[in-house]
Formats: structure tokens, C-alpha cells, sequence
């Protein structure tokens, strides 16, 4: 189905920049896009012509189907300006074979090596005055795929748009995290779609945060849908665990999405000989650690905010705070990471992917 | 958030009707649309101004919240005409308050019923041509709602789409349905949307379908997603299993979407004095009643195909045919539905709801 492209890039350029209208110290995380969205569509089964275009809105039929059956996945990266003004992706690589692992899971066609690094590396080259330099800054990419072909009955679509949309990021500051450990609701189950970065996985969650929000709490950690009794992950963050000086985190599994940022936190907590537990983490070891003292850390890591360190957990209607870290794992490992992105560091994993 | 309607309805006619194109005696289900489409937005927290107007394509943001976050809900019923043209919904009130049950659960707000039903009834007069009279014909609404509200965050939405679609069908016959066994893939969680009809949860089974009908299963009953022993529902209908004379089915669940028809069939039962067991049903039992001649019918219940026998079912690479019944349960609840629903017979439960 990776069929190579046999059509050239068509590009179509705005006649004028929006860019002048943006006030670049006031965005609200991706709700701003950039001049250029990239689109190809699939039918008769091959990936038809791709094409960068001016932003603009779509024209759909109300009955295709992504509409009624969610026949949709996404990406989410960024592109990083450096202080001289050149542009770095972080691992592109890994988003893109995880944007075809999710298409598999939901019966979508995979998308063409070529054409996606073609297309992503040309639309970040033409709309890179969106990015602002400095650290925190960056432009998140939204690779997607939806499903377009007309018709209300539930089987899987033959007409698919794959789309990429540019929003400019600030740094995201999330503030102090508080998390609810779910003990009712899940995100994913055995055998289901949650190790895909497919849509309905998103939405199905709006609701139990929301319960949890109202009660103070930004963000909801997952825990197995059978027995609510292990750690899994947060909304869109993997989650990870310091207890004494030890680093825990929940192993991948068709339930839990197998993050970037989660991979390479990893990789360089190895590097530092780091004492790595890479293991199925119960709710009752956390709760006991924060009871004992010997739990210094809970943080998430994902692509919007790097690493967020959680500042306290709720669990069975008590929470636990957890003491202020000046000089955490959370810290370090946003540091290193963001040094690399921005191309403040050396890069001795080969992370860095030179646009422009 | 119920809220009355405080519009009035908007209608906008087409100047042509386009039914003298359609070919009614070869229409595939789903694909074909009436010449009218009802659609209400909400914005700035209420339901704006309720239109009908002709069907056509939407203008929608690629950023609209739907296509990155599944956070869409449908339902699905039908109307019917009878030998005087006179034209029937069934049970409609049911589907009115599934739909608002799945959008809290998705984090969508309610819609208001005096606009529901305003809405129902005035379209499907205005297009009540559609409508095919005889046995087996009928036109499927297709009521649901989308997440429009630009933004690339996994926040809920703060703007919406409600709309009905309407397809005129054809008795849909689905032939000799044969069945897989769901023993790795699920369909559901505990804690999960399973019981909400979420666009997410029919994308999510594409793929495992797609894998049983390469092995020629037409269809999955999906089972719990922890250990697989319970036998829950296929992919859009529930699942009835005759043991000698008695009724089983699996009670409702938030993993278990709680079926329009399923719920006629029980109370038909009833009334008939079968003997019913709605308890969680083991595939080992299904599977030994399979051995020793005990089980005599498998089928699904849904408005799709109202009933649907299945002929064989397959589990751990074992497959299992079912005696061909002329004179059973299937059959007879088929027959006693659609009388009903045609204005054949008598409505005991007070079913029909007449539009026009
Ligand atoms: C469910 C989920 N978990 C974890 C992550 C973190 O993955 P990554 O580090 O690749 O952004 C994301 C977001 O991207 C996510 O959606
Ligand atoms: C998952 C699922 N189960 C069961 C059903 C049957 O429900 P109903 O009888 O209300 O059509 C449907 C379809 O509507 C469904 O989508």
C-alpha cells in the first residue's frame, strides 16, 4: 500500500502573507495556522496528486465518513528555530511510521515515504518566518488523515484526504499539573485502538477530564480499564515515575502510545546510567512511595509540553502533594531534550532533521 | 443544557427535486440521500437557528475539532410506509434519547427535543417521495452531531453540528451472515464509550473486521476486551442465542450499545411468554451448546437489517454450522417487528409514532 508518488508536488502560494495579522506573544496553542496546508487525497485506490495550498477551508459531504465513524488519525510534531535561523525537525521519522502504524490499526490506506518527508520539509521551508526564534517557541505540525468517501454505512472508507495544518506554539507553560488516577473510566482496552494515534480516542476522553477538572485537576492518568490498578498514561503525555532515584514508566502495549518524547527521555536516562524500570507500574506502589517519601517525581512527556511535571496526584478522593523539585529528573530531561531540539547541544542520537 | 428552541425553523426547498435520478430497485445502502438536509449549529453556548435546506456539500475548517478528535456521536432509525402511504417512525423517542446519552458521554451538549422532533417530522414529510412503499423498504435518518470548532488542542469543542441525513433503503438482505469469534481485538472497555454510539468505535473495528472477512466471516461478535470469555455484540446490532426454546442475551453495559431492537425483541419475548435470560453469556457455553445440538439459532437485532440469522460462527480456529431454521426465532421476531413497524398489525406497545 506505501506506494511510491509518481506525482510532483503541485504548489500553490498565497498571494499574501497572513503573517502580519498574527501577534506572536499571544497564541493560544493551535488555534493559529500558518499560510500553506498541504492535502492528497486517495481513490481508485493510489495517493493522488500532492499539493501545498493556501490555508483555507475544506468543501466535504456531510455523509463522508469520518464524520459518522471517526475514521481518522494524526501526528503531532514541531519544527524548532535555532539562533541562526535554522530549522530543525525533532525525529520526523518516528512520526511518520507511527501515523502509518495508526492508518493500519484504523484500516487506512499507509501514506507514501516520499511524499510525506517531500511535502513536510517544503511546507515548513515555505512558511518558516512563522517560527519564532527562541527557546519555547516552535511551529506544531498536524499531519492527519481522514476518511472522505460518501456513505452512511459502517465499512471502511475508499476516498481519504491526507492533510498536513502548521500552528505556531509558544512555550507551553502548563503550570503546576494535577492529575486524577482514574478509578471509573478508561481510554483504551486490550485489543482496542489506544497504542493508535486515532481520533476517537481524543474525544472519548473529554468527558472524565472534564469530571476531573471540576474538581481541580488538569489531567487524568489512565490506569487499565480491567482493575484500574496500573499507571498507564496521561491524556496526550506518556507518564513517568522517579521514586528514590529510580525511573519508572509503563512499557508500551497495544493500549498506551508509544511517545517521542517518552522514547528519548529513556534513551537519554540510559546515557546518564540512570536506574531505568521499564515495567507494568501499580497505582499501590506510587500511592505507598508518596505515603513513604521515596516518591520525588511524577512527570508526563509529550511533544506539545516537553516534559510537564505533575505537582499532585488524586486517588481514591486523597490527594497527594508532591514536594517542589528545583533540580528534578523533569528539569534535566527538558533541558536536554529542548538543547537538542534547538540545536544547543550536541546530538549524539542523530535526532536533529535539518529543513532549512 | 437542554435548552428550548427559541427559533423557529428555517426551511429552504429545493427548486428540483431529484428523485426522478434515482434508481430505487438498485440502491446501496447509505449512499444515496434525499433531496433535504436539516442542520442546527451551536455556538456561544446555545443552538442557533434550525435549517432544513437542500443537501450539499459542508464548508468546514481542516482544523474543525472533529477531524482530530473523533468527538462525534450519530444514531441511526427509519421510516416506513404503509399500503395508505401513511408514514411511520419507530420507537423515535428511544433514538432521541440515545443520541443525547452519547453526546454526554462525548462531551457534546444535549440537543433540544421539541427541535428534534420538529425537525424529524417536518423533513420527512417534505421528502416522504423517498419513501418506497412495500415490505423491506424504507428510508434510514441518520441524526448526528460534529465538533466544528477550529483548534488543534484536545480540548472539548465549544462549536457544533447537529444534522440529519436521510437515505432511502432497500429490504437489506445481508445473506448467510457468518461470524467470528472475537478472541484478540475488542471493540469496548469498562469505564470506556462502548455504550455511547461514538464515530470512534466504528472506525476502531474496521481492521478486525477486515481480518475475519478474509477468512470469510462477514462480521465480528466482539467479546469482553479482558479475557475474551463473554459474548458482547457485533458491529452494529446486538446478539440474541437460542439454547434449546430459551432467549439469551447479554445485559447492556457501558461496554454494550443498548439496541432499539434488541429491547422490541425482549418485550416481544416476553409478551410470548418465552422463557429470556439477559445475563452475561460465555462464548464455552455458546460453544458446547454448539457441540451437543442445543443451540438452534444465533442472530443480531439492529435497525439496519431489523434481524439477521447467522449461519455459522467460528472460534479458536474452529468453525461451527448452525442448522438452517424455517420456523425460528429470527424469523418469527423479523415478522412481528415489521408488522409493526409497516402498520401491518397491531402496536400493543405503542411503537409507531406516525409523521405523516
Ligand atoms: C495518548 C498519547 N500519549 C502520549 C503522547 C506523547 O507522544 P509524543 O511524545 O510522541 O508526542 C501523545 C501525544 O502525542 C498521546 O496522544
Ligand atoms: C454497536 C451497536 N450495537 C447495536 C446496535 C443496534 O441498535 P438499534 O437496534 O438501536 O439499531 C447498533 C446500531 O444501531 C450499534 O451500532
Amino acid at each position: 500500500m506505501n506506494s511510491p508518488s509518481t506525482e510532483k508536488l503541485d504548489i500553490q502560494k498565497v498571494a499574501t502573507s497572513r503573517i502580519g495579522e498574527v501577534d506572536f506573544n499571544n497564541l493560544t496553542f493551535g488555534n493559529t495556522f500558518t499560510d500553506h496546508m498541504f492535502e492528497c487525497d486517495y481513490k481508485n485506490g493510489v495517493w493522488q496528486k500532492p499539493t501545498i495550498k493556501p490555508y483555507g477551508p475544506l468543501t466535504i459531504s456531510p455523509a463522508a465518513k469520518v464524520f459518522h465513524y471517526g475514521q481518522a488519525v494524526f501526528e503531532g510534531m514541531k519544527a524548532f528555530k535555532d539562533d541562526d535561523n535554522r530549522v530543525w525537525l525533532f525525529r520526523p521519522e518516528e512520526n511518520f511510521k507511527r501515523i502509518n502504524k495508526s492508518s493500519v490499526r484504523m484500516a487506512i490506506p499507509e501514506f507514501p515515504k516520499d511524499i510525506f518527508f517531500e511535502a513536510l520539509t517544503t511546507i515548513v521551508k515555505m512558511d518558516k518566518d512563522w517560527i519564532q526564534p527562541g527557546l519555547g517557541n516552535s511551529l506544531y505540525i498536524r499531519p492527519f488523515v481522514i476518511a472522505t468517501q460518501v456513505g452512511v454505512s459502517a465499512s471502511p472508507s475508499s476516498e481519504y484526504k491526507f492533510m498536513i495544518l502548521m500552528s505556531p506554539a509558544q512555550a507551553y507553560y502548563t503550570g503546576d499539573v494535577r492529575v486524577e488516577i482514574a478509578e471509573h473510566y478508561s481510554r483504551s482496552a486490550n485489543g482496542g485502538v489506544g497504542a493508535a494515534k486515532a481520533a476517537g480516542n481524543y474525544g472519548a476522553q473529554f468527558f472524565p477530564t472534564n469530571l476531573a477538572r471540576e474538581k481541580g485537576f488538569q489531567q487524568v492518568i489512565w490506569t487499565d480499564a480491567n482493575e484500574h490498578k496500573l499507571l498507564e498514561e496521561a491524556g496526550t503525555m506518556n507518564v513517568f515515575f522517579r521514586v528514590n532515584n529510580t525511573l519508572l514508566t509503563a512499557p508500551v502495549s497495544d493500549r498506551i502510545l508509544d511517545g517521542v518524547t517518552r522514547k528519548s527521555v529513556l534513551a537519554l536516562a540510559e546515557r546518564d546510567n540512570l536506574t531505568i524500570e521499564v515495567r507494568p507500574v501499580l497505582v499501590s506502589e506510587i500511592v505507598e512511595a508518596a505515603r513513604n517519601g521515596s516518591l520525588k517525581e511524577i512527570f508526563g512527556a509529550g511533544t506539545a509540553a516537553v516534559i510537564s511535571p505533575v505537582s499532585a496526584f488524586s486517588y481514591k478522593g486523597t490527594v497527594y502533594e508532591l514536594e517542589k523539585q528545583e533540580d528534578g529528573f523533569a528539569k534535566r530531561f527538558k533541558k536536554e531534550l529542548m538543547d537538542i531540539q534547538y540545536n544547543r547541544s550536541d546530538d549524539p542520537f542523530g535526532w536533529r532533521f535539518e529543513v532549512a
